[in-house]
């Protein structure tokens, strides 16, 4: 189930075809998920941009840091050279080492890397360690060439699935969520897609009914709230952006994390890895050539875009939310956003008929 | 009239007594309004960390650049050193000379400055050439001045005034508005105060009902929006913030920013400078010693600051726009927001009973 | 006399025509000089990276700030949209205010600017204060706007010229200097251009020779010197830099002034403006395209340009001190750097045979 | 041996008792070598700021980025919070996943760290696969364990051991490389210390003197040179500064560089990590208290530890080659800095008698 199997709308641009990060052409998800014993409930996601070997052709990245208590690796080197030369990994923060380590053994052993001896693996990560025992460190190098090698075109699994199998957001069982926008073809005719994986907490709010302050959940009545989560937002887009305006698109996903009532507290990672998959921006690693042509979109012709990843990261974070289901793990149980109760909520908000 | 006259309720967090920047102690705010002839409608706003001289006890600040399209003077040295000299001016683009001119006479001329040689006056704008004839450059030094010594504590004048006189937000009138908050004694007991010029676009959100979207006037259905404005937003608090902690403090103000609607669009300059007034922080000027001894609140302890500084800052921006009227000026009418329409919409939306 | 003419060689690379930021293609400097009474010592320097109408035809451009005790304006915008739209101007640190107004005035005034309503102007800034009446704001708009009028291309006038009147380095007569280098013809042959504002201390170093030291001035040897001044660097180039690449170049500036014996010291204003000139990176104000096509450098090609920008900013400082002379003014007078004690520790220290 | 061997004197300040960055109290250095076989030349490098539990009392600190072709990871959680966790590992760039892992079970092992889930391991590399296979990743979680709890105070091995076993700078063989400064008493009488893993290329000059010129070895006479490596660089202090002011003191080890002859090429990547040792400034992982009261140096005596940082940094770099021997490895082999022909140049260049 989905936001829009229930009617909810976000924003006012239409998405894509399957309403995921899928929706920008190329683009593919998998998914490893570690379900195992009473404590291990963990996984890797990865994202890959386009279907070849992205190490020889490089695509324009940024990345940007809503809050940096958190350990995604791979940042300065995106920041320097503006580009991503690996798919993206998310998993748990104690298995960011064999995220990595998976990714540059994938990226090594592709036909054509025989001599690369330096590869910048983003893996971005948060704490799953309510549900999953992280600090037994169950991720294997394997786990994650395995969630790279079954990516897939089509339709995204959302929910308890890859890594968002033990993340808890807002309370309740958070995970992996996705949506797409796509802008008019007049102003260009681009899509924009977004995979997240919710962790995090504040005051839910779903297409702007206070769900948090109904059902009573929300933070600092009196207390300080300890470990208070993450979100890992990846952005994709096949409109032809450099690395500059990559990482403005980034910032902006952060304006759609703040409209589900997210707040990026201290112990907040909230990190957004953006990046274009237009074919005549891609950089190749070797060529005869000393500059590079590309057709970069203006500055005066962004905002559509900027407008489509606010919508969508907060479509795909009311998603993850809803597809996640309770779990039990490490001692401890999460239950599922009780959609019994927020639908009622939502049509006296005026989000539902 | 105010959101709260409306019995618009913003977040979960309580006001200060007087739902003002100035509810943080020692806070003042004054405007200096220039509304002459057909086509002048502009003027300047100065927002007084403290009522001593600032550049003798210069406060810990930070200043946090949501997006840069604009002409905020002061940035780098705030950043490099962490502390604030003089009052924060508000005023048109084109006059930021003049912000800074203002500031620095201002500062130069009391009494204990008469060896300063060198002031980092910090001077944001939004522009305000739609309703303004702000080719004319008409704001003076002098009104800078004035806007500085008629300061004052207690409830501050918001819409059409000062810095707000011609800005335009959503389509509407926009304007200076102001809020605060309170968090727990428990958790500190400290005041959080935000005041904005709001002078942008997106679609307008109150409470989280889609006023924007029910009054058909939002962006990017067929054609780019150009000169799409900005948002200066001034945080203050009197939680003892070093620079890192108010850098960190400052970005969530554009959290609030966009549950108003607001994408920071490419036009936008859109900036947030934070302060903290704890007595204790202060920076003297000059002293023997070599050392500055603070009691620098914990990381561990921050995240409801920032709870307050999103919902503040959401509740400013509304606040702006129901307290700006209907305004002609240099060949154009700009209407207010249309609370006859708003109100039965904010009813739908169960904002308000 | 500038360092060649002494057989001081800085560096491995060739220079242009001119060994001066004129040697770029396109590039004009002009400058306005004020010496008046006692107490006026200062100017304004006016860099222009190509004949045109910069507004309507804008650089790629960035800007790196080595240390930012300083108020250079126009920072966020260039860093946010990656480009400049004015010329760049330098002047002392009071007179920012009128360096802006000039600039905007001089913009507003342009054919084809009649519409516009928002310039970014970028003015740096060092302290002049110790020869100059600073607090006298003696400069006005108009000696700006003839600053700009007045450049040229061809051989730049050094020393106490322009925004360099007044300003002191390592203890001696500082001003203004410049140098170039262009890289062989197979890595592209390319021309980078430097002029620099010096006006700050540290351990004077001449090609390598400890001259502070042998001088017996330099800092911190019991005592912690005070306003210790500010270095201007404008770096410019013909080769296709976008944004990103020029903020690194900016950045290697740097490391030429590190070679001089400049530290960055706390009280610093060190910023670098980098801009391209090459022609078919032009940022058009207005144009039916939604893209732009650039053929930009990839980042492979980029390290001989950073050599180069390294080269000829050590050399232009060493040039602003060597054309220098003996000033007086406010009260004060500052020695031209002892050429004749100098050269015969040059020898000493192999310098020059 | 090391430079002052050679009475190569680098910079004015006098070095601590061992011209070691454990000069700084407090502070530990171990190493891990790897030589085994014919391609097996790499290693690990351990600093630790304190003797104790680093997570439970962690130690302010920045990273500053030279240039970011590399993959020190740690980055973004150090800038947030401005505290460094762990010990700071340095290793050859694949096996940075190998040296969290290592970093973040030795600190989960810590007694007191049962419940800890999260750790913030900062690793950075070079690249050494000149002379290692590096595709191998031969480093294991035990080889970084092992050089942390071998870390000693006291002298530090320099040259061919640790993370330096196997890098090439200025086209000789690198390595690790320390040093120290100590300011005056009347200045506070602090140490600064720094550690380098030397790996990169440039026009290597030697206090001043032209040896890469002279010798005939440098960059970019009519070719580009690929892979032309990095320099990682630890900068720690007993000075009490906050997280702001040790990135200002991590930017000046980028000035050192440059008096080597260093120009932070494309390829290279460049990172100042620095600490304060300060144990008025040590943050509790767990305290009662909301606040943290620290003595903070103010920024107007910080200048002379830059000038200290920039002199140690130099002189790390210096003493890491002249400590350096001939090695061989992967096919390869890399001839140390040649002595006999360095020394009759220093002393044409009066850098020795």
């Amino acid at each position: 189930q989905r936001a829009r199997d229930y009617n909810i709308t976000i924003g006012v641009l239409p998405t894509g075809k399957w309403n995921a990060i899928t929706d920008v052409p190329g683009v593919k998800v998998g998914h490893t998920t570690l379900i195992e014993g009473e404590t291990v409930r963990t996984g890797v996601t990865a994202i890959l941009p386009h279907a070849g070997n992205i190490f020889q052709e490089k695509v324009p990245a940024a990345i940007y840091i809503g809050n940096g208590f958190g350990k995604l690796a791979g940042i300065s080197q995106v920041q320097e050279l503006g580009n991503l030369e690996t798919p993206i990994i998310l998993t748990n923060t104690l298995s960011v080492p064999m995220g990595i380590q998976g990714t540059v053994k994938y990226t090594l052993d592709l036909p054509g890397n025989e001599n690369v001896r330096s590869v910048n693996a983003v893996v971005g990560e948060t704490n799953d360690g309510g549900l999953n025992d992280i600090r037994g460190m169950h991720i294997t190098e394997n786990h994650v060439i395995k969630a790279i090698q079954g990516a897939q075109s089509g339709p995204v699994t959302e929910g308890n699935v890859g890594a968002g199998t033990g993340t808890i957001a807002f309370g309740f069982k958070g995970g992996i969520g996705t949506s797409s926008r796509r802008i008019p073809e007049t102003l260009g005719g681009y899509t924009v897609g977004v995979l997240v994986q919710s962790n995090f907490g504040g005051n839910l709010t779903i297409a702007g009914a206070p769900i948090g302050q109904e059902l009573n959940r929300y933070p600092f009545r009196s207390a300080i709230e300890k470990s208070d989560g993450s979100c890992m937002i990846v952005v994709l887009t096949d409109a032809p952006l450099d690395a500059r305006q990559l990482e403005r698109l980034a910032k902006r996903a952060m304006l759609g994390l703040a409209k589900t009532g997210g707040i990026a507290s201290n112990g907040s990672g909230d990190y957004v890895v953006a990046a274009s998959t237009a074919e005549n921006m891609r950089i190749a690693y070797q060529t005869a050539h000393t500059t590079d042509t590309g057709n970069v979109l203006r500055n005066d012709n962004i905002s559509p875009l900027f407008m489509a990843a606010i919508e969508a990261t907060e479509e795909a974070i009311i998603n993850s939310l809803i597809a996640a289901k309770r779990m039990e793990g490490n001692g401890r149980t999460i239950e599922a956003l009780p959609m019994d109760k927020v639908l009622p909520l939502l049509k006296k908000y005026g989000v539902t008929r």
